[in-house]
């Protein structure tokens, strides 16, 4: 199971759709993810804790995360977003180790969606202040008529093989030393996503690649991505690293690979965390040998 | 090839990030390309048409497209983007139908992130006017500091198949009479791609899902969607069509799609228009066998 996949909440789009529908979930039976800022607070068991309605700020606005078994989920806007997510939080990766994949599906998308409605008050159209709608899975701007959508941004995340069998893999810039993932960036307008993977590795790595194919998908709530797994081949292994993104860029040995993923000391580089779906891809590449 | 893909420009990265290498580029030999608000001009061949930096109303943002063998490419931002934006343009047909496939692609390209310009002029986190930064891949805020960087929607577009060999598809509201195509959604902060195709077939059609497969992508300009094709398949065909969304969907027969995509008189539906991902995704299932 990748992370941040498998949320057991209905999205129950024809009742966020509907005030009326929406109004008549907001009784008792409502359950309120308890947040502190954008973490997760957690019981005594690493669970994400829940209070109701009433434990919400009166002035902060809600929103309608889904059914659990039929009971109504909601979560509320903090008076901040992160404007530059950092996952050097050790709070967050404590977290993050203790839930649940279960409750980290549902602690993620909660997550972007308060986060997007803290840091998108505004109408970018006209400026206005703008009022949540729908549950929380819009914004209406009543001066413009602007409607805003909570964003999710594809990034495409590439393992590129050499014919010869080595991973090209890399440390982004401030990365922690040793610490190596499969090379990343967003999906731009007007490009698809094979399009996006060759772009990429080219400008970070100076190496063209062939016969993009996807392997899955992951969502990333730092802040709101869509995390596009592919892999591609490549046939010269010259690398005009970009300093302006990465640190280092290292073809691998696929013993190299081995090692590392089994995190054995002296390993000739430190694996991606266990919830970034680059695990996953490593893990995937070496299992189809 | 698919539409809206293959343009001829090189992104340029390190052009666009690096503002004195971006000023030197906005001399005599840059081009600009004519636009009529956000329709493409044709010349006679069909062609885009370019014109020189000094075409540009001298108050216009400028965005800057990529490199065409070299030489730097611009288009200017217009006054007003496309709130809603309509396929239903005659305009904009015959523009789609006349133009090269590359040429197409770097219209697709340039829509989409001058109608983003367009509309996003505020800060969505203060309200205050932003400013264009990095060629036009960027906007910034002096007053609160935030970066803002244009959108690109994944969409999750379904070719459902029943596991006796019907395709599922269905006619959305305001549809011609006859036009069908696969079902498609937003994937929505939160959820996988699998997930969210999952989603929205049950959302749309009543239908559960298995086996959700990747087949390909494209960029669709109206405004910024990254659609994401797949297949999948389904067991149980009773559908429960979401009428808020969708006038009508049903099951074809393979004899059915067959006709309907060699547009035969008689054929039981109109099928999707050539630039559409799904025509890609129903000659693929058809030439799958």
């Amino acid at each position: 199971m990748l992370a941040f996949t498998g949320s057991r909440l209905d999205r129950a789009d024809h009742i966020r759709a509907d005030p009326e529908a929406l109004a008549a979930q907001m009784g008792w039976r409502a359950r309120l993810l308890a947040l502190d800022g954008l973490l997760p607070a957690l019981d005594d068991t690493g669970a994400l804790q829940w209070g109701s309605l009433a434990d919400a700020d009166p002035q902060a606005e809600l929103v309608f995360l889904g059914l659990d078994d039929g009971k109504p989920c909601f979560a509320a806007v903090p008076e901040r977003g992160d404007v530059a997510p950092r996952m050097a939080n050790p709070a967050l990766w404590a977290a993050m180790a203790a839930l649940s994949p279960a409750d980290l599906a549902v602690y993620g998308g909660a997550r972007s969606i308060v986060d997007w409605h803290a840091r998108h008050r505004f109408c970018a159209q006209c400026g206005s202040a703008t009022t949540i709608a729908k549950g929380g899975w819009q914004r209406s701007c009543s001066s413009c008529g602007a409607q805003h959508f909570p964003r999710t941004d594809p990034v495409a995340i590439t393992l590129v093989e050499h014919a010869d069998g080595r991973l090209m893999l890399g440390r982004g810039l401030g990365w922690p030393e040793g610490r190596f993932s499969a090379l990343a960036g967003f999906v731009e307008p007007g490009e698809s996503l094979e399009e996006g993977v060759a772009r990429e590795v080219l400008e970070e790595s100076g190496v063209r690649v062939r016969d993009v194919r996807y392997v899955a998908s992951q969502p990333w709530p730092f802040p709101s991505q869509l995390m596009i797994g592919c892999h591609a081949f490549a046939d010269d292994d010259a690398l005009t690293v970009d300093t302006t993104e990465m640190a280092e860029i290292h073809w691998f040995a696929r013993a190299e690979v081995t090692a590392a993923m089994a995190d054995e000391p002296g390993a000739r580089f430190l694996r991606p965390i266990d919830q970034a779906i680059a695990t996953h891809l490593i893990r995937w590449w070496l299992e189809r040998g």
